[in-house]
């Protein structure tokens, strides 16, 4: 058994949120076994409760790419130098971040391989293949695969040298085809994120100087973490014909003309992970909500040595009930574990987020219920025990929405509506979040307040295009558009 | 619409399996749109179709692997070479096949960097830090990743430079307990393949010269190919204390001393759907088993211009009703195309090999029945329409269960018992196959039989381990095992 001073230490390894959100955020990742840091530079492992949250991250995410349309794939891990440089803006981009195989064996190779820093150019090259008439078109594939740069600067989950994410990747007949599916999967991915990862984001288009290296529009959905800083949660991509150019992806078209195609990419990652810890988690750890969460509800007995035997076969009895209900597919696991006390274990499944915690004991048994705790609120509540499955189901989906909700909340509370400079510093100092404000245009006001805030244009909201009242932040000019400002990950 | 002329060509796309069974394999792999090289040596791209087997084959075995204890993780794709060279034999083994990265970005690398040919280096090295106590005992888990192997000679599926698959790596406190894992996931792979591939397979002990780099033991599944020659189709291994006494991957027991753990290691890979094509497929092309079809049922649409609406109507309403049906799960498909005629699209799903298709014309409407044709058979039923999905049903459980008896009947008839050499030279020339023989147990007989005949030993069954009677094949000594001989991939 755990004694008590090894419990109170068990709290206090986590950093306070408040104190060091970076460190706090560090902390949490490793104490809960969701990820570490491994001898390789900027490389994590990620560990079965980590790995567990991205299954359910994939397969959430994976049935809405199939929904609309698309298939899944698995291209070359390698991107032979010659193709990655072919497109101009593409190599400038990424070609400092690229990590190269030179030797295969012990025989060095006629050419250099890039590691795919993403797969445009290895794609595109094969695409180039594939497509010969407009009847072979549209291309909708998707791939679910690890990636590679060599990033500077890293941090578990959110910028590591190697990270998993699924790249979608399809050629069109026409640029309204593939607007429309550049716009399409940007509002699959906002509806994913807010629907199974509880996280309310803003979309809109990024400028050019933010926008992805080889793109004509980029479009992307950003979420606010509880630091007040922004988390770009995902992109979608309208690649125009800037590859199908240079790979040469051309059709003949009904008309007997040959054309080259108009093409879209689009990703999410592991990323989406650091944004769930960010914004919802709290000084006591993770605050998962049901739908992504490896375990939704964990049982917790608590007995002496005379009433062990019935208590632990109650609580068996209880999750079997649970796990065999049909409608309800929760995932619900007993703590059954004789070296740990109850204590040890209220903190130690608080602090790995699990949504909700069934305490049972010798009164409960007496008096045919449970207790159940909520990991969001920690309100408790007492539930008899033939209305547990029931109950477990409507606090689920009540945790789920009133997670989102707090998020949402959250975000309104720091969002912030100004065209004076002054004023815009002094909230980025202070509230911190979102800078809705207007903006003349230019690259160099862009830079100006990147330069004096390090707050950077998030993205231009779709109604903020036109007709915007107002005034540029940075010069004062009447804005040309309405942009989204934040400090960002 | 195709005309008579192109109907033809169709079919002749396929070199016939009896004329040359490499080109064969190739050609229906193409032309299927399973896969396709690329123009990276070796590397092969995993098209939609090939794709699709490959997710109903992962989901199959995943649930398998979960089931058995074990949970998913992800592990860095690169192996530091200091690392991948502590563990004498395993180096040995596997440091000519490796790809080696030696730049970030514009700056060359203090240590060269291995990109996977097998994660037990790095994953060893990790599980050195997360293994203290007895009480982290058993450490059950698996990782879905890509591998990289510098292939001399490669085949699309069989031998890739870059491939997919899982790998287990477990730790246990005890020999024994190790060797209990081995087996369990031996027998977990074997159960997989012969029921949700149709493969059946001999599983026993690989040889000395055949075991896998670093381990005590390996135990494999070896799958009988239509030519004759035998697939290895997944390992098991038990690595002893190899690997943790060089990584230092130590525990407190609960005797208060300090013990190396004992590790298992098992995995399977892409190679297991060339496995499906080789072993099932005929001079048609593939014959996909409805367990892993990504299609199981096709509807074709026989019709005129004067009857198009009508017919494409029953068969939206047939596919619907058959996809509606909760109980059946079918993965059902329409093919509506009108730029290719029935007989075109007969010919392409045949290729296809989807398990069951589905005809309708003028005169099935007006005797409301449906002409079903079996992939496998080519047998025709007539059903009336009310009997549709549950006809489907079994009858897809019944093509299921045929291609597993053919493929096992044979693989009994290409199964010959001799001690005597030339007897073993001659089948091995004429009917090919798997010859169960006597083996004296030296090296040196081994290589004579791999020399002169090419074939090697693919396991010692379990039962053939002890108390043999006949005599070594190689040099006519008292046998000391019963072995397991083919030519193999």
């Amino acid at each position: 058994m755990t004694r008590k001073g090894e419990e109170k230490e068990f709290v206090k390894e986590l950093t306070p949120k408040s104190v060091d959100f970076s460190q706090w955020y560090v902390d949490v990742i490793r104490k809960t076994d969701m990820a570490d840091y491994t001898t390789i530079k900027g490389c994590m492992v990620i560990k079965p409760y980590g790995y567990a949250i991205w299954e359910n991250i994939k397969s959430a995410l994976d049935r809405r790419i199939k929904e609309t349309g698309h298939q899944n794939a698995y291209f070359p891990l390698f991107v032979p130098e010659s193709l990655l440089k072919l497109e101009a803006e593409h190599v400038k981009g990424f070609a400092p971040e690229v990590a190269w195989v030179t030797h295969g064996g012990d025989e060095p190779l006629e050419e250099r391989l890039a590691i795919r820093p993403t797969s445009e150019a290895i794609i595109c090259s094969i695409y180039a293949k594939w497509v010969q008439s407009y009847r072979d078109l549209p291309i909708l594939i998707n791939q679910w695969a690890n990636i590679v740069r060599w990033e500077k600067v890293t941090r578990l989950f959110l910028r590591t040298t190697e990270f998993l994410w699924q790249e979608g990747h399809t050629c069109h007949r026409t640029y309204e085809e593939a607007q429309e599916e550049t716009l399409r999967m940007l509002g699959v991915y906002k509806e994913f994120v807010e629907t199974e990862l509880a996280l309310p984001v803003i979309c809109g288009e990024k400028t050019e100087s933010e926008k992805f290296a080889g793109a004509q529009k980029t479009y992307c959905i950003e979420a606010l973490m509880a630091d007040g800083k922004s988390l770009q949660a995902g992109t979608s991509h309208n690649l125009g014909q800037h590859f199908a150019r240079v790979f040469g992806i051309k059709f003949l078209d009904e008309d007997q003309t040959e054309k080259y195609v108009w093409q879209t990419s689009w990703g999410v990652s592991t990323r989406l992970i650091g944004g769930v810890v960010m914004a919802h988690g709290d000084d006591s750890g993770l605050v998962l909500h049901p739908r992504i969460a490896p375990i939704q509800l964990i049982f917790v007995p608590i007995y002496t040595t005379a009433t062990q035997t019935a208590i632990c076969e109650k609580v068996h009895s209880l999750n079997s009930q649970i796990l065999q209900s049909i409608n309800s597919q929760i995932r619900s696991e007993p703590d059954f574990r004789d070296t740990y006390t109850p204590g040890w274990k209220f903190n130690e499944w608080e602090m790995k987020g699990v949504p909700l915690r069934a305490e049972v004991g010798p009164k409960d048994i007496q008096k045919k219920q449970v207790v159940l705790v909520r990991r969001d609120t920690h309100e408790k509540i007492i539930v008899p025990e033939e209305d547990l499955t029931e109950k477990v189901v409507t606090l689920l989906r009540e945790i789920q929405e009133g997670i989102y909700s707090k998020a949402l909340a959250f975000r309104e509370e720091h969002t912030t509506r100004t065209d004076r400079f002054e004023e815009f510093k002094e909230v980025l100092e202070t509230k911190k979040g979102f800078l809705i404000s207007g903006w003349c245009g230019s690259p160099e006001c862009e830079e100006k307040v990147k330069e004096e805030t390090k707050a950077t244009i998030r993205c231009i909201p779709s109604e903020g295009c036109n007709q915007v009242e107002g005034y540029c932040v940075a010069c004062g000019k009447p804005a040309q558009k309405k942009a989204y400002f934040a400090r960002a990950y």
